[in-house]
């Protein structure tokens, strides 16, 4: 497993975990919990190859789903053993931020195989990263989060627009895809310790 | 038409009854009357296609559509006639229950024959089975109603799994297919019966 | 720049500008004020190529996705410029109109060319006009406007009636789209001049 597989396992546990979390919040009962921990971790990349003609990896592989059932365990486990809010815990946002970088990597590596413009790319690049997040948002009938104040969004979206770059300067898809999720870690990391925002219109 | 068309065409009706009903409680015109039944009965099965790359059965052929809007003009015609909550009767559930089972069967059986994961097929099933119904509350901003408390996706999920594993044991997938709604049948129908409910976490 | 080109781009601007008011009003951050313009404009011709199995012309072309960047522009320069209620005034309704003609028969062509059923045409003429303000409304936790009261979806849907009709009658496509787009233009705006409603059940 190379650093990028890794980053990829432990942004779909974490994601898994907080979908989970977000759907015993809502008193959802087990089947939803399991619903939401899988979209908010599959979903955004379910989207993505649905977009490109791809039969979704999700569907395909047997990794990615075992995977995000852990993360699923985990928080119906923990929920029940530790009573405060989890999701707001560093514990689960630097995982989340490490999955939001995989994810937007990913994303936008997908999209520029597929031969999109540069808008496909940024745009393949953010929905892999929020897009599973948003759909549990809608599930439970909530404005997506993404869109309303966070600053998680706005990562993955730069993160899509120097994949591109870099591309076009030849560098390699793979050194692309590192520099992307390295700098949208960063950017996350550095928007939750300073609490940024974006301005409204 | 065999056994298993039978199914398909009752599920077909029964679903748009139900999407439409749901749509004249909350006061929807006649156009979202009309597109809540339609895509109750065949939202399932369009989400289904798209995700294996499929071209919608439901674009294609003049017959399920056909079929669904009987169903919406049943519900029109009835909510007019009968002023009771029409959608917890028994003449409505059951036939639910027969759509309920076909659905998932066919879900089952399009994903093993796309080559999906048990995951894959599992996913497929329940999606197609409930897909349609979670997309009318959703439509109707309210949270669906599987995800919070029915016992209506488990049975077709446990139809997925049983699917999978009588094609493990080489039993054809018609065959499979049939059982798999059997087994769908009888638990909705019971659960219906004793109430059962999924726990909470 | 032929005619139907013409009142495509009209359209994508004036959906981006709808969709990004909406947003506006919603007090969303500039992210989402964005991603609802970008969504209204395009998220209907996006479901509408993923329904027939193309790559959505949204993520392949730069054209569409830039016009409708300058629809979400002129919305947050007029928000901030005008405070009345800008998208019921009929610099807005207009435009709209003509976005609903050029996307409702741009909808029935891509159907028909995909050698959907007369359904299918239907639904996909009327879907690539409505869905991407649906999915605008969705994300904001609505009930879509269309399937409450709004006299909108319909003449999209009697367009892609009509395309059909002409097609079977030899018609051609091109001529058949035009027709369609005059007369959707020509239906929403008597609706909107004669506060047209569709009945309740």
């Amino acid at each position: 497993m190379d650093a990028f597989e890794f980053m990829n396992v432990v942004g779909l546990v974490a994601f898994a975990m907080v979908g989970s979390l977000k759907a015993a919040d809502a008193d959802l009962d087990l089947f939803g919990v399991t619903v939401l921990g899988i979209l908010t971790a599959l979903g955004g990349g379910t989207m993505r190859d649905v977009l490109v003609g791809r039969t979704p990896a999700s569907l395909q592989s047997v990794g990615e789903m075992s995977v995000a059932f852990v993360g699923v365990g985990l928080a119906v486990v923990l929920t029940r053993a530790i009573p405060d809010r989890l999701r707001d815990h560093p514990s689960v946002l630097l995982p989340d931020a490490v999955g939001l970088a995989a994810f937007a990597a990913t994303g936008a590596l997908v999209g520029s195989q597929a031969g999109l413009s540069p808008y496909g790319v940024v745009i393949l690049a953010t929905l892999t990263a929020v897009g599973g997040g948003s759909l549990a948002d809608l599930l439970l009938t909530r404005v997506p989060v993404v869109l309303r104040e966070d600053f998680y969004a706005t990562p993955a979206l730069f993160g899509g627009v120097v994949f591109w770059l870099l591309l076009r300067l030849d560098v390699t898809g793979d050194t692309a895809a590192l520099v992307c999720a390295g700098l949208v870690f960063s950017v996350r990391v550095l928007a939750l310790r300073y609490d940024w925002e974006l301005p409204r219109v």
